[in-house]
């Protein structure tokens, strides 16, 4: 991997708008401390530089407002073949995983995504054997879904083996995932991969994505979602990654309706906290495929005792039972017309 | 008011750091665009400018992050005796006032904040009919209380007048509140006004405070604890901003040891979702006097369907019972520190 942090003469680590406008109008940039960074020092002179030694995050699909992480040191740059891949030490958020400009993953607070994502679908059913997932190449799902004892199986399929391997050297504590023996990778397109999946094969899929702008677009379409839903075992759940209600709720509407035409068992929307992403909140899709039923809502495999077996995981930081059930209430806004949708 | 947008004479909007220190080191202030904001052009000429056309919010409170909004209009800059205040037009969160340096309410948000202040110590005791509001000046808590039919006084203490005349000017929607003819306004220190109130005036006091620094510091202090206890009823409720759980857990710890002290009923920390707050989220420190038995957690005094006598205030967009009790539930991290406080 060190060789790979040479990558950056061909990467403006600035981002490029999706809509094609430079971002003179008051964008925002990256600009990071120089010394010992192993970076290229012409091409971050070259940079444009807004905040002096912070990181801040703009993106048209959260317009007019950006968060900001002061920068200690640039730990990677590197661009691989679906994205430009930045690692950087904050001053106050650990570690911090950037992938085409937007952070995907911090060690202060990756707790309550990874954990969220993987315990709500994983705890609304019993014993859970069987479960792929999808994206979540830092590996954070992977060490959630170890944490469960009945699991036997559980499949990955990332298409960016960068992001694997710069897990892997720098969130040891989140790509500890890859270390359980159940665990097998499939680097590639998950899209591709499903669709090869014999019908009925998981118990659950976890599609840990980044949002629909960039490599991740496929996963918020219909096509991807019936390749889910036949992929699953009758009454299997899937949790997908659904974006936040204060910024996104266009998206959520399309999913939740895609989802309910799809998944004939139990659509529904939860949310959670998570300081660093846009809006301070993310949201998860739990739909079940026709069969015995879920209750979402209601966890009938709860995990909050049980962590004999998760040692090198550390202790769950975020999830209990509490959390699980309030994670479905939802701010009267977003009910409306979640609910609208949902029936 | 017009006339005190010209007092930015003296006003470097650039935010003084209680520390002392100055913000050269990656700090973050305001810059704004100058055409038609009446404001004088050499001072803001000589702001530091680092986001051209963006606020950004920093503070020792919330080291190594600052969350940024795009400015397309100062409407007013003062300074009062006690802080400075701006309110611009933002790009996409609507109208924003900021006390030294701080977001206060964006119109697109508030209704979270103002909502969940109010809502849970309202709904959590029967027919509750004399309410005092600490702070609060912008008057959405006032707006939020006069949606209860049973109460038939509302007192407010605010120690600055120019946050009235400013919310009252430029938030008419929030400053509403003020048109109840229940509502009694006091301007003055809240800490001076609870000591002479005659015990047991109360059945709820809520103390809508900005942070503990600057002049609400004394609001988050055991004494003034003390003051809003005497000055409830037996079995009345406190609820009182409290910060983030990913933040400022150190306060909170002692926030709660303070309060268990003092108040012999119950304890209970409760949380929502402020995309503009810093980290996303904002605590409620929710407490009863000895007396009738108060369970926050499970509201008696539901006000879900009834808006009937709330037409000028428009409707709920975010509380509902769910939520209610949903806010109640905490992560895992939080959860061990507090309830081991709580005791």
């Amino acid at each position: 991997m060190a060789e790979e942090s040479g990558v950056t003469a061909d990467l403006p680590v600035k981002r490029q708008r999706e809509d094609g406008e430079s971002e003179d109008n008051g964008g925002v940039s990256v600009s990071v401390e120089l010394e010992d960074s192993g970076c290229n020092h012409n091409e971050l002179e070259n940079m444009s530089s807004v905040i002096p030694g912070w990181f801040s995050e703009i993106s048209p699909m959260w317009p007019g407002e950006a968060h900001s992480l002061k920068v200690e040191k640039i730990l990677f740059q590197g661009k691989s073949e679906y994205q430009n891949v930045i690692v950087f030490q904050s001053s106050t958020y650990g570690k911090v995983l950037v992938l085409d400009g937007v952070i995907q993953l911090t060690e202060r607070d990756e707790c309550a995504y990874q954990e969220m994502i993987t315990h709500l679908p994983l705890c609304s059913i019993p014993n859970p054997k069987k479960v792929l997932v999808i994206g979540g190449g830092d590996g954070g799902v992977l060490r959630e879904v170890s944490r469960h004892a009945s699991v036997e199986q559980i499949d990955i399929c990332e298409i960016d083996k960068m992001v694997i391997d710069v897990s892997k050297q720098f969130f040891p504590r989140v790509a500890v995932g890859y270390e359980d023996s159940r665990v097998t990778l499939h680097i590639g397109d998950g899209v591709a991969f499903l669709k090869a999946v014999p019908q009925g094969t998981y118990d659950a899929v976890i599609v840990d994505s980044s949002d629909p702008i960039g490599p991740a677009q496929e996963l918020f379409k219909k096509p991807f979602f019936e390749s889910v839903a036949k992929a699953l075992r009758p009454g299997g759940v899937m949790c997908t990654q659904a974006e936040s209600i204060w910024l996104h709720m266009h998206i959520i509407e399309d999913i939740v309706s895609n989802c309910r035409q799809i998944f004939k068992g139990s659509v529904n929307y939860a949310w959670t906290t998570v300081p660093t992403y846009p809006s301070g909140v993310i949201g998860f899709m739990l739909c079940s495929t026709e069969g015995p039923t879920v209750d979402f809502k209601h966890p009938v495999n709860p995990i909050d005792a049980d962590e004999s077996h998760c040692k090198s995981n550390g202790p769950l930081k975020f999830y209990n039972s509490e959390m699980h059930t309030a994670a479905f209430c939802l701010p009267s806004f977003a009910k409306k017309v979640i609910d609208s949708k949902a029936k």
